[in-house]
């Protein structure tokens, strides 16, 4: 990796000229992305490693690569021949940045650490520099970008165009949405806001773009007062219409780069910025005062509309119907011989592009065979692609964007015999998967006190996974959506009718297999008692769950029972749309246990 | 209720004199005690309410009791007749103080709150001025206690002796604990510590009291640097045996009322100060450098050692042995008449009175009958007092403290014939008991995390119970320990083997009858795997479980097995020590389902 070590040099030639010791290389963007358009992967393109989460560290001597546990054995491969250390997150003895920086600086006598606030929030700004400070008095300096003067070919700003999202979908104008945002703002004690976060904007103004990789948002900004809103993005990526659309929905338009000056000219009292979300550099530029808080749009957005849910369902039908086709393909196709991880998931995609409204998949899918299935965010490449065999089991983990709705669905399938541990740990996931489904919990739970019903069959078998059990999904938009989520850590945002979240326990033995199942479900309101409202879970995903591995004993009556409602649903839906093969094949997959 | 107006009446004049609008009186004491001696009562003798937490808020105008929904009833009792309204923590439409008192405020022209500073935290006091301030601008102060002048014959601080905890007890000498207590400083960049909360001094110097009621701690302080201790206490409490034991261990005695003035003197360069535990008063009386973090102590008394846990098995045994006298004495009693709530509370008390080391009650006993039980702090008077009948459900929850171990139990107990409801809610209650002492979880899982596992079975059902589900128990000390605990609110500290928990969910039907089935935990290592390290709960609690309000079908075969286990084991461990009858009865009791 000649390539990355001449980066790396470049890098500290600028470093020693700025007098900085060390530099920090986050995986965002000015937007706090968690996926990032090419012009941002300045992590990525320091390192190497091409992971969605990680950190890269370049000391004048040494390099370090933070990330977290589905990343180990990817990066480990890519860090390969490298400088880079791999510092896995959340593992016994694993220094944080900031106490691995203590110890490399320690003989340094340059204090000083970079990293660009632009792509760095206030909040994790202002951490690291009272981490830092508490190592040997580290100070942090964040108005130094490297990579514009050492990323040679970087990739530009996206210039994509946008387009109007009709309100068939969204369901609610942005008129109204602006209305209940400054509405919110007020009970906030806020005048206006900063809104940086790009799927929020692309809510907002009921608009879409194609700037970042399976996400469909685009780069901008959208500063909010009592009285005025204004976005700001490049002209260019705007149409006539778009900007007639803008016009009339109260919203003004000013160039990307001029964001600061909007700031500085902002006239209200007051502002809310929410420090984990707006980057330091903009957080810091602004003159007003500051009202610190959380910013109430993601918990509007997660909120979906009846034309939203109803968008969902389309979307998830469709989906359903695409799955079933590939399915009913998968197992004589690799008994053909030929398939491998990457061929089948063109062919998958292919069917889903066959359905109407289909605008690309939601993210990149992982097909997992055997081994690879281990790898928790494992995407193949031609290189990688393992052979399938009429034997072990394939984790496919996919989604789609359709113009109606986002999905993301993850089936583990048996193509041939098992092991009997294969069968086991299927059997305790999909109790997991099944368990969080059946259960009615009280309005207003958070996903943290319900996280540990996925995961009790798999505590109890001494298994357990490091991931979170669920994430909101957008409307076609990320599909990673807050502010809730299912997950150990502490999320207090709270669950509430109308979110859509996913139930994904798995379980990833490393070198032999891995199991994830998935869908995406709708939360509803279950029943109203003298005990308060309780909601419950709405499976939205409709697709056959494999049965084949299932050790039935294993299984409670009530999950049984779970499982074949569910399957006569799938079955119910989906077979209208299939052919005579196709339909005889969902009937046996959905059949009752 | 003259005495309550007459008390209020001279606190405004008071008020008025300083130019307060409003004076606050919250539960605690000096040491952040959940309970206080008498002496600082001052929340029940301005208001009447005596329940273990509320907060009572006096306006020149208006004046209000908080409190959480485990005294709402009791609450509306006590202040019927006074000029107290009850407002219903964490029932919606209520306000918060800071809220209520921005209205009340609103046209006043003083807008000065007073509160004690000495009897709240640090952290309590810094966020209830935040509070304030966000309302129109109210100023709070907290040099000034009314009490002092208001208050005629409030009883003296406690001057009751202390004993030495005989280190076959402890386990571990004060000389260790203060070496682990000055490593864990170290670990946290701390010179030295102020240990305000009593339970944790007694720990640390192995020292018990008798200062509050149930809890065997003695109002003190303790200096710590890294060279010396000092112990703030009236040294009327000390003997001469007392006093030698504590010079033999380092530790120097001080007056109770130096502790300031040793603050002052405190040589180091920096003291750690948890503003969750010290009053504000004291934490603002420091000159050195604050190191605001958690204190260690809790966590590391939390954790028992093998003498404590010895010492529990045996409180255990000797708390069963009283429990099952009592209770097959209970329903023959019932049957021949004239038991009330408070006669067989006193039966209990002389049960376990004659088990060897007993010292006393862990708290008051709560014996609800029928809607009594809905209460569910209920404590019985002679005047309350329900007539105990052969029919409906007796909710018991007790506990003792004997010189090895502290006990907390509930049992639920068929008097005679139930409802189907009382049968369905009794089942549901102890599936949610059972389910989570058969909970395996990773090293490291909050009791956030766990809590959801315990109620399960009531969401499904539509019930739900709005206290926490478990808490630490000391050993010869206070019966709710921290710093775990296991319910819905986030509570970061993590569960460890060694570490003590109660399992007690319930349900409250207002006016119908009340379910709590509550065991005492210690969790310990279960199995380590690939996936990490799992611990699991062992009860050491010794007592039947009433089997025949039991709704079998409603119970899953595990659940079954796991009770007929836990039957045999108390049998097995019980029966040694009972007489015949008392041995017929437990062996009916303990029969496998």
């Amino acid at each position: 990796m000649m390539d990355i070590q001449e980066r790396i040099t470049r890098l500290r030639d600028e470093m020693r000229r700025e007098h900085l010791s060390a530099f920090i290389f986050p995986t965002s963007d000015p937007h706090n992305s968690e996926y990032t358009a090419d012009h941002w992967k300045g992590r990525e393109w320091i390192s190497g490693f091409n992971g969605s989460a990680g950190t890269a560290v370049v000391t004048l001597r040494h390099a370090a690569l933070w990330t977290d546990s589905r990343y180990f054995i990817a990066a480990e491969e890519q860090l390969k021949g490298t400088e880079f250390q791999l510092m896995k997150l959340k593992v016994e003895g694993t220094p944080t940045i900031a106490e691995w920086l203590g110890k490399e600086l320690a003989d340094e006598a340059d204090k000083e650490v970079g990293i660009d606030g632009m792509v760095n929030t206030f909040n994790s700004v202002k951490e690291l520099a009272a981490d830092l400070r508490k190592q040997g008095g580290l100070t942090l300096r964040t108005n130094f970008d490297p990579l514009a003067r050492i990323w040679q070919g970087r990739p530009p700003i996206p210039e994509n165009p946008v387009e109007v999202h009709p309100i068939e979908y969204a369901g609610e104008t942005t008129h109204e949405k602006l209305a209940r945002i400054r509405k919110a703002l007020r009970e906030q004690h806020a005048d206006g806001m900063l809104m940086t976060a790009l799927d929020d904007i692309a809510w907002t103004l009921n608009m879409r773009g194609s700037d970042v990789h399976c996400n469909p948002v685009f780069v901008s900004y959208l500063l909010i007062s009592s009285q005025s809103a204004t976005l700001y993005t490049n002209k260019v990526k705007l149409t006539k219409q778009v900007e007639d659309y803008l016009r009339s929905e109260g919203v003004g338009v000013e160039p990307y780069e001029q964001v600061k000056k909007g700031l500085k000219d902002y006239f209200e009292y007051n502002i809310l910025l929410d420090g984990d979300e707006v980057n330091d550099t903009l957080y810091r530029s602004v003159t007003r005062e500051i009202v610190e808080g959380e910013s109430p749009v993601k918990r509007l957005k997660a909120v979906k509309n009846e034309r939203e849910i109803a968008g969902f369902r389309s979307a998830m039908l469709k989906d359903g119907i695409a799955m079933v086709k590939f399915l009913s393909w998968l197992k004589p196709a690799v008994e053909a011989g030929g398939q491998t991880e990457v061929t089948i998931d063109e062919k998958l995609t292919a069917l889903r592009a066959e359905q109407p409204l289909f605008r690309g998949i939601s993210f990149d899918t992982i097909a997992g065979y055997e081994a690879h299935g281990a790898i928790v965010h494992y995407e193949a490449t031609p290189e990688s692609a393992a052979q399938l065999e009429p034997k072990g089991m394939l984790l496919l983990d996919s989604g789609a964007q359709y113009l109606d709705g986002t999905t993301d669905i993850t089936r583990t399938i048996a193509l041939g015999p098992l092991t009997e541990e294969q069968k086991r740990v299927y059997t305790l996931v999909l109790k997991g998967h099944i368990d969080l489904q059946m259960l009615q919990f009280p309005d207003g739970a958070s996903g943290t006190q319900l996280d540990a019903i996925a995961r009790r069959s798999l505590w109890q078998a001494g298994l357990n996974y490091l991931h979170g059990t669920g994430h909101g999904v957008g409307s076609y938009l990320n599909v990673h959506e807050g502010p809730h989520q299912i997950r150990m850590e502490w999320k207090p945002a709270k669950l509430q009718a109308g979110m859509t979240v996913t139930d994904e326990p798995g379980i990833y033995l490393e070198g032999r297999f891995g199991v994830r199942i998935e869908n995406t479900l709708l939360i509803v309101l279950a029943e109203e008692t003298e005990c308060g409202r309780f909601l419950r879970f709405e499976p939205l995903t409709l697709c056959p769950i494999d049965k084949t591995p299932i050790i039935l004993e294993l299984m409670t009556s009530e999950e049984i029972d779970w499982l074949n409602q569910y399957h006569a649903t799938v079955f119910e839906q989906l077979s209208p749309y299939l052919d005579e093969e196709e339909k005889e094949w969902l009937r046996i997959q959905t059949q009752a246990m």
